[in-house]
């Protein structure tokens, strides 16, 4: 059977969880702890799976006794395999053009605001820069600030119940996960009316629901 | 005419370059001074382009007269974008496992290092938690050599002169930009031999001469 190794809090491992569920692909899902002990996701054994020591890693079971597994990184290039792979419950629409303008989306997120916030970086702010946690937090919502600006300036434009149009897309299975996190250090997320009705509107369907950090059950 | 707006020292911009000239398609190249007068970036008429105020923005030349311009954001989702529409000199391979593991290491750059030491974020540093020129060096180092070693390994089991084979992939195109910036700060390469290899192996190539950042009308 295919493998997610994840983390319930990790947004990275959410947009995947999300995917596997509109897909409707089966993968049996172990978590990486990325707090105790220092995080499990720098021991040798998770280290030799996927070398960046984050998480999401996605295994494919070899098909034959001569294969070897597969694993992939990186949470984007996972989903656009997943997609590619698996073509039912698209994540990507049909022109180029449309295709650009869902994965600018999806990239303002996965580039511009994920990781600048991201559990490493932050434990840089407060070990090597000794930002406390008022410092932290200003930190975060400066770079949720900006990227959502910006995300709620192209949905103004837009039409349809999610970020591009009526089909849920890549862009939606980044923003959810971040809409997350936002609400986790307390963004005011009502300067964002479309991204808060973008996030209800996915927040309904079960795919969404089953991928929630606190539907997990590594969750603590 | 197809225009890029970039900026001679953006990484994100010379991806986009190198691109171009591999594909061999012209477009008109504007230069976005990201730091005179606090960055043009940051001026009504380029947001009114890209709402991030970030470069590199692909404007696509609307084809009759009814049409509107096609702003593109994002250099990854322009670079998947020409390669949808260009195919010819492919940047991604056919196997959908093949084209996720280009993609990965792709990301590792275009995410996990690049925004980290994205213009705006040492300007944060500067502006909001005081660091100096040492301090902003330790930050970039410590981000390049994170996502340098796992890099360095995934090459070390590679075969071919370019990261993945003996084609120049999207993953090459990350890594040659992320590689000059490097140097800038004084990043110790002889740490990884084959990034250093695949780095020559590109600079042989016009395509990327011709984009390198030092040969750009707007380089000062």
């Amino acid at each position: 059977m295919n493998k997610l190794y994840g983390y319930w809090r990790s947004s990275a491992a959410y947009r995947v969880r999300i995917a596997l569920n509109l897909k409707k692909i089966t993968a049996q899902q172990l978590s990486v702890h990325l707090v105790k002990e220092g995080g499990e996701q720098h021991k040798a054994t998770y280290l030799a799976l996927n070398p960046q020591g984050l998480v999401p890693s996605f295994v494919i079971e070899a098909q034959t006794n001569v294969d070897d597994n597969v694993v992939l990184t990186q949470s984007i290039a996972i989903l656009e395999y997943l997609d590619e792979v698996y073509p039912q419950v698209a994540l990507l629409p049909v022109s180029s053009i449309d295709r650009a303008k869902v994965r600018a989306m999806a990239m303002s997120i996965a580039c511009d605001i994920h990781p600048i916030n991201n559990l490493r970086v932050l434990q840089y702010l407060t070990q090597h820069l000794g930002l406390d946690d008022e410092g932290k937090k200003n930190w975060y919502q400066h770079w949720i600030k900006q990227g959502f600006s910006a995300l709620e300036e192209q949905l103004e434009n837009g039409v349809g119940q999610y970020c591009f149009g009526n089909d849920v897309t890549l862009a939606d299975l980044c923003l959810i996960p971040q809409v997350y996190n936002a609400e986790r250090f307390n963004v005011d997320l009502s300067l964002y009316p479309n991204i808060e009705r973008v996030n209800r509107a996915c927040l309904k369907l079960d795919a969404f629901i089953d991928a929630a950090p606190e539907n997990q059950p590594d969750a603590s």
